[in-house]
């Protein structure tokens, strides 16, 4: 393919007039949409809007003028028709992680009796403190057991609460079946709990049709909702009236403003809601949102994933350094949207890259890791990038010790 | 006191240039500023900034570039400031009921063998339901006890691993003696964990003088932080290696970009952190601590003082409602910055001074509650606020149904 065949591919693509509605440098082509979204430009003002007219003129009002105190549910709605979820399934609130303990301890409560709480080796690391957090915590009332990707199938058993797992990896972009793993963990009585970081915005799934019970996900990489933007959490409807989750907090509560000395859980999702929403960072996630809703999911998928294979092709084509090895499966059904070569210099070639104005990142200890958010990229940046991958590993320009000092943010 | 003299004292006042330094609308008298602070005008720039320049402009680099992975140290460094703690000793996380769940459950693990955590029945009920939730799920390892304020000290005991008590009661405003109870949990070996929700901004404390173990509160009140802005966690530095966080996540992992599936925590204030920091909502409280820091503690707490006293003094004088109570100690020293009032009709009270552009809240079932942030607040609008609800009330005006219609948030 040629850089004209690209051009040819962007002249044709449904998806371009995206690429207007963000706030992206000039200069600069941006692999790390999976790590970090750029502003969609109505987020700017979204957030101005806030700031000034609901927080400044409406002051306390704006909880209810400006309908602040639904946003949880109401941008968790926006997500819910991005997984495949009813609009009532989805919160928005916290943290990921602190999201994962909610969940991992409700599904405990859901499976009363059991106590294994199954995940992988190798998941993305938060995934896993959160739930070795709340193994320590609850002492011998749960462990958490952790197999290789291979042998997870195979370790879901009687003692099995529930199964959680990322369904595509943070380093490799492997995708695990949703449909599936959710099936397998239900043959043994088992809940599913998903991770959707790396899925929301990129890869359609369909929680209901695949009967899942609880995910999470974050709103700062695909859903371009702002950094630390808060995450979300999905509770299958017939889950909500008896799941228990461990933290409580007034915006959980049936009446918040009944100010009872006792807590009666919401029945509904908001029982899963804690403390007081983050407005702020609602706001910018809202504005991702609906902009990634304008857009056709299968669209979506299918260009991220044409991007990823272009930038695979022309880089093994062009680059001749043995060192270089695709990380995750080569396969695209089998694959997220980004791309993970690992070399031993993975630092110092994200550096160079970086100094050519090519941002991806660098995953430890070895892998260059490129992502393709279908909605800002286009098929000729994918091509100059692959470009200047092989051009930067062909003539070893990562060799240089400026590229070896490394950031506090990797 | 005329309407003069008070004219009289906010010329003498050597805090009335902030007011200009806040984005308030005009024809308001904002007496909510303890539910929800306005913003200073730098947070709108802030954002702004933040959106447009360190998200838009420098993407995922920000993290390094804007010191967007420092914010919460450097943001909590600049609340240690107002509550007497060391800057290593704050960090700014999640929402106030979450962290209170933290370190509660972190209490816990510095007092092992004891089992009980004491707080006082009509507590802020989001404190009681973070530690209802905590004893639910730890089962026999912990329970909550709730005593009457007048018996807390006679209930610590040998088996009480914590008190919990906030400062500055919601209600009533009553403000516990911080150094006479810390002193008491301690003689009986038990730890001390305030809520400085109404405090922080407003009252002056002097945690580590008092020897206090551990606080949490929150951004949005007189710290002026924004909708739903980020709390804020305390642990003192003695006990920073030892406590145990029952959330674990990336943030609090000794080194984050190690990505290792196995958790160690940092030994700093950091090891209570969990997950990715809001850096919007980030943004716009370090705004307003930046506003904050530039006024003298003493000063601040002497004016939120006179104005509440003011406010309460011409209320009396003038109001010939039988039905009205105040809600909280009449004796300054032993109040926070807000008044409260009882009165049947509390609610519609609150609403008619809404619609003369008197902005107060109501705390069911029956308290009209109003807040005298000092920094932007002059003793004429208080003097106004005074009036006005002298007249509503020898007026009954608050009689009407429009005023008894119940919004989602009260």
């Amino acid at each position: 393919m040629t850089r004209e065949d690209a051009q040819g591919l962007d002249l044709a693509d449904p998806l371009a007039r995206f690429r207007d509605a963000f706030d992206l440098p000039s200069g600069v082509i941006y692999l790390d949409g999976n790590s970090l979204g750029p502003p969609p430009l109505s987020a700017h003002e979204r957030l101005e809007r806030v700031s000034r007219r609901e927080w400044g003129e409406g002051l306390v009002r704006s909880w209810n003028s400006a309908h602040w105190i639904e946003a949880p549910q109401r941008v968790g709605g926006k997500i819910a028709r991005l997984i495949g979820a009813q609009a009532n399934e989805v919160a928005v609130a916290d943290a990921t992680s602190v999201n994962l303990f909610k969940l991992a301890a409700g599904a405990l409560s859901l499976r009363p009796g059991r106590t294994t709480i199954l995940s992988e080796t190798g998941n993305f690391p938060t995934d896993l403190y959160a739930l070795q957090g709340l193994v320590a915590l609850l002492g011998d009332r749960a462990r958490l057991k952790t197999v290789a990707p291979e042998d997870l199938v195979a370790a879901i058993d009687a003692d099995t609460a529930v199964v959680v797992l990322t369904h595509i990896h943070y380093k490799s972009a492997r995708r695990w079946d949703l449909p599936a793993l959710t099936a397998a963990a239900h043959a043994k009585g088992a809940l599913m709990l998903w991770d959707l970081c790396h899925t929301a915005g990129a890869v359609a799934v369909d929680l209901n049709a695949a009967q899942a019970d609880l995910a999470v996900g974050c709103g700062y990489k695909y859903l371009n909702g702002g950094p630390g933007a808060p995450a979300f959490l999905f509770v299958a409807e017939c889950h909500q009236a008896a799941i228990v989750s461990p933290l409580w907090g007034w915006m959980g509560h049936a009446e918040p403003f009944a100010f009872e000395d006792g807590y009666r859980p919401a029945s509904d999702i908001r029982g899963l809601i804690t403390g007081t929403p983050p407005i702020l960072g609602l706001a910018a996630l809202e504005a991702g949102l609906d902009l990634q809703l304008e857009a056709d999911p299968a669209l979506v998928e299918a260009k991220g994933l044409a991007l990823a294979n272009l930038f695979i092709a022309r880089v093994e084509a062009a680059a001749a350094d043995p060192a270089l090895g695709l990380a995750g499966p080569r396969d695209a059904a089998a694959r997220g949207l980004h791309v993970s070569f690992t070399h031993p210099e993975g630092y110092a070639i994200v550096q160079a890259m970086m100094a050519r104005g090519i941002v991806g990142d660098f995953r430890a200890p070895d892998i260059a890791r490129f992502g393709f958010s279908p909605l800002f990229l286009s098929y000729a940046e994918v091509w100059d990038a692959a470009r200047a991958l092989a051009d930067i590993l062909a003539a070893r320009a990562w060799d240089r010790p400026e590229f070896r000092v490394r950031a506090a943010v990797t």
